[in-house]
């Protein structure tokens, strides 16, 4: 038996190539005591993942070069030394971009078997959901009839929060790219639609936003948000989740980005990390759960068939060419 | 009796000169029923004026050509027409660049006779002290031991911040302009000393905060800023007080200013106005009137004896020729 693995071949300057990484064949491991052994269903790819092929300062350790690619699964436990888990369940966990992984059993999530699909443990009712959760409502902190912007609204990220905050009785405007992903943007609860690539932002959002942006929910950075940055409402909150379009720069971007306007706003802008609200994840992967079972909660996954074709994936939702949560099935 | 008046000529492009001001005499005005007519003793020279001087949109109104520029004074009461005063007090109000106001009792603070020199209700148990303790202790909140980095660390608001960290239980790393400013901040509660002029700031902040920054009182903006932001410590905060070094620019500077950082780091930014903490003035002024009595704050003022020369005062300011607290003593 045979594990296959996708590893980090070299360190990408700007946009990721495939030849950066390799497709490697392993033995599959052996679980020790204690330790399960399980099988990638699905494998979740995102965007922080780039920041692992950099050895620039990070909130966690880069990928070593041959390391396998680090990444969240869904799983199917094979072997258990475990009483907590028994071949057959599904988990969540950090399987890495492979096809087996050893892991303890602390390291693992039980998968609700009523969950479906079982995907779903990786975006609405997992890390994605959470993200989306924890960062609009403890970060951004909205008030009904509060204006809520979001960039990449139509990604995994952005098509929580829209709907998010339209439970929470905001107003909403979504910033998407092509008419493709701002036609997706209305089932997903935002009120407006703003196309980056085909309209002026800033003269959107000034239409779109009238007396201007009490919330920003930042996924993408650059010049969008410098132009949502012009339009703050008093006591305007910013979260930054991710600022994808400065991860493929090979030199930093120049920006007219002045803080002046936080001044005159009295505005605060909050950078986060999901991983920092584990200890809640519990109450809001129910809540999660009972709105995608209710219906009030939609999402949409852009899933690629086989462990193999998940660096062609990678960059392609790099580049923006998904439509939703971007997955791979294995 | 004639009123001498600083009026607004013209609005600079980039650093204003002393043409775009006019000395000009008008009568002194007459009080009406309920009003109070106050003399001038000294005028507060603030950065933010220069916001007044433009029509960007800001937090106040801009001054209109042809008016009195504004800004507070310490006056003494000439004629009153409210019991609350009576000539010969000494107030604190909105007097503008001018020898004589009249102005409503609800926009006047009396300053207390024990307050010595009466000018400090301008700086340290004042404005500049009031913005110094809402910014660091409101905005910032320190921990003792945490390390709070201050730029314009010499100036008015810097000088206050310092000791107040000091006071905090902080370690205290304060920016300024050129050796003498830098020698003046260990009188200020700093305990390293940093020359932007003289010495590579990133460098520099690199070996005084070898744990990272945990608060940055901000006052200056542009590269000193960028070079914090690179430095964060988990959690930090970042208070927004002022953008000295963007206000006289005549196109917005260029910057390599990612918001990356703030996710590594888990940071906050936030714009802050000290108008906003009114209602909290007298429990903040009376700490900082006590401090100063104490011994345990002390401050420096740069005074200009003259109306007259009010423009050029406050035109070195802007370039950081001033050393402390900027009055013009009528």
């Amino acid at each position: 038996m045979t594990n296959r693995r996708i590893t980090l071949a070299s360190r990408p300057e700007g946009f990721p190539r495939e030849t950066d990484f390799a497709l490697v064949e392993a033995p599959v491991p052996e679980p020790g005591p204690g330790e399960v052994l399980v099988r990638t269903r699905w494998l979740s790819l995102d965007p922080y993942m780039r920041g692992r092929m950099s050895t620039v300062r990070s909130y966690a350790s880069p990928v070593e070069l041959g390391d396998v690619m680090t990444g969240q699964g869904v799983a199917e436990v094979v072997a258990s030394g475990s009483p907590l888990f028994a071949p057959g369940d599904l988990v969540v966990g950090q399987t890495g971009w492979q096809e087996y992984a050893v892991l303890g059993p602390g390291a693992l999530r039980r998968v609700d078997p009523a969950l479906q699909p079982p995907s779903l443990a990786l975006h609405a009712v997992g890390m994605t959901g959470l993200t989306a959760y924890f960062g609009l409502f403890d970060v951004c902190r909205p008030a009904p009839g509060d204006t809520v912007v979001v960039s990449a609204a139509s990604g995994a990220v952005g098509q929580i929060v829209g709907q998010l905050a339209k439970l929470a009785g905001c107003r909403t405007v979504g910033i998407a790219g092509g008419p493709e992903k701002v036609a997706d943007l209305a089932g997903y609860g935002y009120d407006v639609g703003i196309d980056y690539r085909g309209e002026d932002v800033g003269a959107a959002l000034g239409a779109a936003c009238p007396g201007g942006v009490d919330v920003y929910f930042d996924n993408v950075g650059g010049a969008i948000t410098d132009a949502v940055l012009q339009r703050l409402a008093l006591r305007a909150r910013v979260a930054i989740c991710g600022q994808i379009s400065q991860y493929n720069l090979s030199q930093p971007e120049l920006t007219p980005r002045s803080f002046v306007p936080l001044i005159v706003s009295r505005a605060r802008i909050e950078g986060f990390l999901v991983s920092d609200y584990s200890p809640r994840f519990d109450e809001a992967l129910a809540r999660l759960a009972a709105w995608v079972s209710e219906g009030r909660l939609r999402y949409r996954e852009d899933v690629t068939d086989g462990l193999e074709n998940a660096p062609r994936a990678f960059i392609g939702m790099l580049r923006g060419e998904n439509r939703g949560k971007t997955l791979v099935r294995l």
